[in-house]
């Protein structure tokens, strides 16, 4: 049966996150329920990123099988024909049978979105999260560091999961300034529940000089969850992009 | 009576522009009632730009007298508080006792925000406009330069009001290329009523070759509406900039 691969974004806010779920409105439903219309087949699909409830995607990336084969572009347009508004294809590719969005993900990219001035932001609100508070920067690039590289990282974990490998491998954790927002870009081969949510949370309390920058590390160390500062709001975080083997990087 | 400038932003989705009427939601309204709230007086103000239905604002100016005499920072936080998530204060300063937002400004300037890519926009949905077919933005550049200087610009006025000047200053309209997004950008001492988005419709339609670039200048000598290009959608406008005498340009 052929497989695709979908580049998709959407605006977390009406929903319950990617994964289905009996009552609630998720992503993936919405998603199947397209296929569904589309295909009238019932198809599965599988998520580089099963992201939270709020959370964001620009570049979600979803597999799936279907015994229609379409052109690419008929796929994309006929999906965002029967989408809601706030969730749309960007592209749709065929690929080989054995591709797996989640399997093969080699690294995936989160954003998250600071607005760091004294008044509320009134048209980015709901999508950034407003510390009014000025940031030292420079704390949070030092805690930054030492985030980098190969560690257990339960302590960043929000909750328990099934989930029995604590071990992610952060390939990059930037702190960049665009005018008055803050933008944090993490890449990771992994990331457990939450875990972006917490690192900011943890990063913006360095920020705020109510944790030191060296402090980070042995928050780390303690691989507890008490350790760590609070989770950061999901409305201001983004699943970026995804990379799997043979994939270019592309320049942000 | 101390009399007050404001610099304000908003989100126009829900409100039907700026200027109050008997029935509807307007940011005026809004904006009077806080005032009202903050200070128990019954105050008027005026806006440099009264904004039609649905257009933002990420620097609307707004000038008010009250007998309540409060420093900058109480202002802007007070009315904050008061204010509906769609409408901000950004700053308040106290100013001359003849300052009038709109009397005063010198020029004022708008950006048309278009995402011209085939997929439809999804987090950005409500705020651009979207045009699917790509657009020739060296036409667009060559009609724009026709516009520039002082001209009777009546077949760019969306319907009859009672101002009878329509002889308008454009001193720049810019088109620029920032990612899949196209921005307008335009400066004038003074607008028509829906100025811009007639400018803005005739120049998309330059750009999809609907419309050669050298007929904008035949547009403009015949001062009628029906000559000029439907106009572009209210939801991708912003006014970004008031300017005043004394008051400094800012680099965008």
């Amino acid at each position: 049966m052929p497989t695709y691969k979908l580049t998709i974004e959407y605006d977390g806010a009406a929903y319950a996150g990617w994964q289905r779920q009996t009552k609630q409105a998720t992503i993936q439903a919405s998603l199947e329920f397209a296929l569904r219309k589309l295909t009238q087949e019932p198809i599965a699909t599988v998520a580089a990123g099963r992201t939270d409830s709020g959370v964001h995607a620009l570049g979600q990336v979803v597999s799936f099988r279907s015994e229609r084969s379409l052109a690419s572009t008929d796929w994309t347009r006929g999906l965002n024909a029967l989408l809601p508004k706030d969730i749309g294809v960007r592209s749709t590719e065929l690929v080989s049978n054995e591709f797996h969005a989640r399997y093969h993900a080699m690294s995936k990219v989160y954003e998250y979105r600071i607005v760091n001035e004294r008044h509320r932001p009134v048209l980015d609100r709901g999508r950034v999260w407003h510390i009014p508070k000025p940031l030292d920067l420079a704390a949070m690039r030092e805690a930054a560091t030492s985030l980098v590289g190969t560690h257990n990282c339960l302590s960043f974990q929000g909750s328990p999961t099934d989930n029995t490998n604590p071990i992610c491998d952060i390939r990059c954790l930037e702190v960049k300034n665009v005018e008055i927002e803050i933008h944090l870009r993490i890449e990771a081969d992994r990331f457990l529940k939450q875990m972006v949510r917490a690192i900011v949370g943890t990063l913006v309390e360095v920020g705020l000089h109510k944790r030191k920058s060296e402090d980070v590390e042995k928050i780390l160390a303690l691989q507890d969850r008490r350790a760590a500062g609070k989770n950061a709001p999901a409305h201001g975080l983004y699943l970026v992009e995804v990379f799997y083997p043979g994939s270019v990087n592309r320049d942000p």
